[in-house]
């Protein structure tokens, strides 16, 4: 699964990843009003609006990008319509060859992380049968419990051929009261990279690794930092456009090769026909000014590199 | 709510809660046997199984305790169908007046973690409606991400009157690898249980703030320091029984009124029927092994009170 990512980015010339975040504020009027009309002003008609929305956007850009990362919270409000309309995107994601990054964040001990994954990366015995569930090819995990919630993780993904993104340094404005802590001399995101790095090597890809880090682009100075740290570990960079990182600010998370990183945007490009730039194309062809920011995403970052590298 | 436990805790004696981490093998043979029989060897067919499993123990012993503990972690492994029973969990010990604090670790920023918290504890606007979704009382929640991610669940949390769990030191061997490294000669974990106290000043019940702490069982001497950094926290202690604790190394984690802990114990009780000590019931009455396991716990931990307060 890593190894086909960093082929898809290479061939692409595209290493991001657009992130399925569908508040249902950005979805535009005609889709709500369509779904409420069908389904009424309830869970379904709400979920449903979700899943044409992302359809519609996913269809409009699947040909320019390696991979997608749904955040799951956004379904999970939604209570089990909305899971139902994350899994249908996950696997309809899928059928257009893209990578699917669960953003899940989940983390937990022993037998409960084992239970999240498999929920997402693996597959459970029910009598003598097998099910795999929401199938995502990687999952974003949270360290703070240590190995213990890591290491069932690894385990999976490794039966799977699927891989991890940990979060290391987030891209948020309060991520240093913790992360950025001083133990002898070294905050703790490095730790956790050192960590990363560890972990990945038990379970490694052609040149990379199937475990990776979540680095924020937020950050700059600290994923430089950080790249050393894990020379074999992808780094999912979100805080891309909307946070404020930039192309420039982000070939320091790339190797040389430049692989090694994938920058996320999410409402930069699913809420596009928002922002001023892309408000031309209008509301009605909101996946059309989706698809010009992800050219333009590209191109910025494809240009910083070529600068840079 | 947190003042609602406080005093059943007082009414029954019993400051504990019990984890329905229904593991498909702790499942006794005729239950599913009984649902693979009616619904196949699906995953609704094991969901089913969950579901009577959880109902059964649930009538058993509703009685004697506050609380439950649903780890959701334990659903989500059998895809939607699973939290499908998840939420009838939920929703059927709020029925028998339980306190439900729903196992789910969840954390991230801004919007996202807004999102969680709606799912979990909030209410959500769909057109001119709103609906409630998972809606538990408590959650737990990580607190890796720092303030960011934990303040749109204490918005949430004072909107509706409910809590939160955050995880201060956890139960698992692993858990110092990040937890107790030392920063300005303190361990991470008394940083986290210094902000858990802060965060709980914003939203307080009678004696005791809504926002509560996870301290394992297993790290006792660190229970006492974390008891007096955090007085006003309600600390939710897992690692009892099977992983180790005993009610003799808990007395610490209670203040002088005999609150502010609840202990949780999960496959001891659920499982009850597998250990030698009440394997004389039998696997078809494992809820009255249940039942028993719960008195014992009870005892257990009253008497360790009862000497030391």
């Amino acid at each position: 699964m890593i190894d086909k990512l960093c082929k898809k980015i290479k061939k692409l010339q595209a290493p991001i990843v657009v992130g399925l975040d569908p508040m249902l504020d950005y979805i535009p009027p005609h889709l709500i009003e369509k779904s409420f009309n069908e389904y009424g002003e309830t869970l379904l008609g709400a979920s449903e609006a979700v899943w044409q929305y992302n359809k519609q956007i996913v269809d409009a850009i699947y040909d320019l990008i390696p991979a997608v990362k749904p955040q799951i919270a956004m379904y999970e409000q939604l209570g089990i319509e909305g899971l139902k309309v994350y899994k249908r995107t996950v696997d309809y994601c899928k059928e257009k060859d893209l990578t699917v990054i669960g953003d899940v964040k989940r983390g937990d001990i022993g037998s409960t992380s084992a239970a999240y994954a498999t929920a997402h990366l693996g597959r459970i015995t029910v009598g003598s049968k097998e099910y795999s569930l929401f199938d995502e090819d990687f999952a974003t995990v949270n360290p703070y419990l240590g190995s213990d919630g890591i290491k069932p993780f690894i385990d999976v993904c490794k039966k799977e051929g699927k891989g991890l993104f940990i979060l290391v340094k987030t891209s948020n404005p309060s991520s240093g009261e913790f992360q950025d802590q001083e133990i002898d001399g070294k905050p703790l995101y490095e730790l956790v990279g050192e960590k990363v790095a560890q972990w990945g090597e038990e379970h490694m890809g052609e040149n990379y690794s199937y475990i990776g880090a979540v680095v924020g682009a937020t950050y700059p100075q600290m994923g430089k930092v950080l790249r050393n740290i894990m020379p074999k570990s992808f780094i999912l960079v979100p805080g891309y456009g909307a946070q404020g990182g930039k192309g420039a600010d982000l070939v320091h998370y790339f190797n040389k090769d430049g692989l090694g990183a994938i920058v996320n945007s999410s409402r930069g490009i699913i809420a596009a026909y928002k922002q001023d730039k892309y408000v031309k194309f209008g509301a009605e062809n909101f996946a059309d000014a989706s698809r010009e920011a992800v050219k333009d995403m590209i191109k910025d970052i494809d240009n910083a590199l070529k600068t840079a590298l």
